[in-house]
Formats: C-alpha cells, structure tokens, sequence
C-alpha cells in the first residue's frame, strides 16, 4: 500500500512568465508530475488501457495556494499525498518545496480530485469503480503528514 | 465601476491533450485572459507600470470545479466576477460556458485571489495599497450574480 | 479557391517568459492558429473526421526566424500563405506582424509542412492523398506575396 | 572545452496534445532543457546575470524536422551539439531519441541559432561578444557527429 510520492524538477525557462517567476498554471502540471510518477511506482499508468474498459482519470476540482515564488532552474520537490480515496474517486494533497534553499521551503500547497471514469457506447463519460488490483495499492496518507 | 468582464475564445489544438480535451491546467490560463481583459477595460494593464513604484498582481489562491470537458474548436465564454475586494487583494470568479451548445451549457467555475504587491528595496515583493484610481472603478459584483 | 488567410491574437501573459518576451515556441502554436482558421474558412477542422477514414496533418518540419521580440498584450497578426501544394502534403509561410506599431512591423517569419495522413490497421500513421473536395479548394500563393 | 550535451525527459501528459502525440511545439521547448543543461554543466546560466552587463541569448532561428511521434511516458533523449561558434552567437543541432525503444529510434531532429546580447541604455537589445570565460568552454561537435 502505497500513500504518497515525491517528484523533483528543475524549473525550465518556458516555465517562467514575465513576472520572473514560474506560470501559476504550471503549478498544476507539476501536480500532474507526481500524479503520474505515483502511478508508475505502482506498476500502473494514468492512461489505464490494460482494463477492459479502459479507464480514464479526469480532474474534477484542482485548487492551489501560493506562498513564495519559485524562479528559473529552482529545484522543486512535489510532494503528493493520497488525502481521501473513495469507491470512485482519489483526492491528493501536494506540497511543494524549494530544495535550493536552507532549509528547504514550502512554497505552496495544493490539492486535486480525480475521478475515475469509462467511455460510455454513446462516448461519454461515466464514473466507475476504482479498479481492484489498483484500488488494493493505494491508501490514506496519516492525517499528521496531511496536517 | 464595473464587477464583470467576458471574454471568448476558441479552443486551440495545442491546449487539448491526448484525453481529446482541453487540459485542466488552461483553464487557468483562460482565468487570466478574462482578468487581464477586464483590466483593459478600465483602461489598465496587469503590468501597472505607470504607478510609481510600479505594482504587480501576483496569484495566491487558485481554483476550478470541472463539470464537462471542453474540446478542440470549442467557443468558451469566462465570465469573470469580482467576488470580495480588500485593500490589498482582489477575488475573482470565473464561470466557464461552452456557446456551442444550445443552450449554453456551463462547464466549469473557478475563483483566484491575488495581491497587489510592489517591489521593495531588498528585491521581495510586498502587499500593498490597491492604487485608488484603479480601485475606484471595481467593485464587488451582486450577490446573485456571484451565487 | 484560397491561398492566405491572416489571424489576430494579442499575447497573453502565460506566454512570455522571465526575459519579458513571446517565449519562441509559441510563435508555433500561434502558427497553428492561422493553419486552423484557414480550414474553419474553407468549411473544414483539421481533425478531418468527416471523412472515410478520418484523416489527420501532422506537422513534418517548421521552422522560424525572429527579428523582433513580442511583448504582452502586443496585437499580433499571423499571415498564413499556402507556399506548396502536393497530392500529399501542404507547406505554409507565415509572416507575424506587430500590429501596434506604426507602421506595423514583421517580427517574426515561419513555414510548416503537414502530411495528410490516414490512420492503418496497425494503427501507424501512413500519408495519404489530400480528400479532393478540401485540395480543390487550396492554391498556392502568388510568388510576390511569398517573398 | 565541450560541444555536447544529453538531456532525458519522460513525456508528460500536459506535453501531449488530441492526436495523442507530444504536440511538436513542445520540441522546442525540450531543446532548451538540453541547452539550459549544458550551460549548467559549464558552470553557467542561460541567464548570465555574473557578467557586467548581464548578458541573454534570444534564439533568431529555431527549426525541427518530425520523423516518428513520440507518446505519454516515453523517454526521450535530447542530444545537443554545438554546430557553429561565432564570436556573437552559437548554433546547435539536436537528436531526438526514443529510448524505451529497442533499438532507440531517432524521433527528430532540430536547430537553433542563438545570439548573445545586453541591453543598451535605451532598453534595446544589441548582440554583443560572448564573454571569453563562457566562450573558451565551448566548442564546435565533430563534423562525424553532426552528420
């Protein structure tokens, strides 16, 4: 069982805006990173095609808090945590961290919920049941890690 | 003064991702797009660089409630709101409508605060004031427009 | 039968960078802008599904010279020009013009070739002749316009 | 004195784009993970702000040429050789390489032109020398290698 995952990036140029410091966006594809890199250490990927259905993973809410700025060729830790698991959803809990600095610092914080769905015969989407091999590896992380 | 802004944009393939939908992280992209419009609208940019000293708008808070997926070609209207206005800070709400659909059909909401700041000496960035001939032209949207 | 067709964007801020500028892979995306309003003129999408089988264009070479940098909010036009017609392929030119400038400036000149191609049995993609209704309706520019 | 470097990136899945693939703009974004990279390991930012004046290096000429596609969790190698050293710019050619293939495929191939500037007074950019500390650590890649 498995409840959290670490990724480290290096801020890329493209990455920055005008500002100086990195797009607010890109918080959100570093949050996609960790997902991703969680997924992997799980023997699975995000893009779920070895279950017939496949089975997909949209986002349903994803939400960021920014504390300080983070700069081209920043080292940045994401921190994904597992906050809640459902029969048909997963819900993480990210912090980041500068690592090029002493201490290290959170620079911010943020979470996402994503539901897992198959395409319906009309191509739809619809929710469905967390596979059971996948569902068997993941679990809540302690509240105090949340904290 | 004015609490409201739309702007419209049509989806671009470079924003769609291999799920054949636009990637939830533009959604925050397009959040600006409407801000930055609105800020034009009364006559100012983002970059308020004719304040002395100049002043920035970075982001603190963002979020995005996904509903139904938007696609290549897709018309989307953002509709921002002025949701709270503080001496410092200001908060958005975003309502995202998919016009080729009929009826119109909403297809996410969002929100973003973010902080007036200037630079200080030191080269960090500090709140400050909403410069008052920029503030005097916003004001909160009403109740039910926000709900 | 159509040979240009001209876009207008004004940059956003998610798409400069810490050097205050367009970071230089947009202009490619901006490419694509112009590419696609030229299919919606003509009647089409570049996700040409509506033929038997779906066809698609993807890009095998692009290329771009930058004289002048983009700023935020500049107003950008993207003229496309058909500069080469084969059974199986189109090449465009693009030349980007700041628009709030006077006179206006070209700051920027591109080209992209794109194959049309049908998805096989294997699932690999293999060029394929361009759908006669759509080729019948693209020329190639005249040569002064193209220089 | 160097005339390479290799970079590795897992594709991801913000980087891809409807028709599955990684959307080619996103090529030159990947170029400059390698350049940045070899920079780095001379002991340099792409943002030289220890000289005085500080000097940038805007790209004037980016191209690629797509070959086979690359997908979500690929690995790609970003292989970057210097292929031209001028006393106010450098131009580099790179090899893209699918490496979870057996044997590794070569994906694309690209270049860039970059030249080295200040600003002047008026805020204007004007190419300058590349400083010598920079330059002596730089050479052109073997002619067998850039083949």
């Amino acid at each position: 069982m498995a409840y959290e995952f670490k990724a480290v990036r290096r801020v890329e140029f493209s990455e920055t805006d005008m500002a100086g410091i990195v797009h607010y966006a890109n918080f959100f594809r570093y949050m996609e990173t960790a997902e991703h890199g969680f997924f992997r250490e799980l023997g699975y990927s995000v893009v779920m095609d070895q279950f017939e259905p496949a089975v997909g993973w949209p986002r349903v809410h994803a939400e960021c808090d920014y504390r300080q700025p983070l700069r081209f060729e920043d080292e940045v830790e994401i921190h994904l945590l597992v906050s809640e698991k459902k029969s048909k959803s997963l819900s993480y809990r990210f912090k980041f961290y500068k690592l090029n600095a002493s201490p290290r610092v959170e620079v911010a914080r943020g979470s996402l919920t994503v539901v897992c769905v198959t395409k319906q015969a009309d191509g739809r989407m619809a929710a469905t049941h967390i596979p059971k091999a996948f569902a068997d590896k993941v679990e809540v992380a302690p509240a105090e890690l949340l904290a």
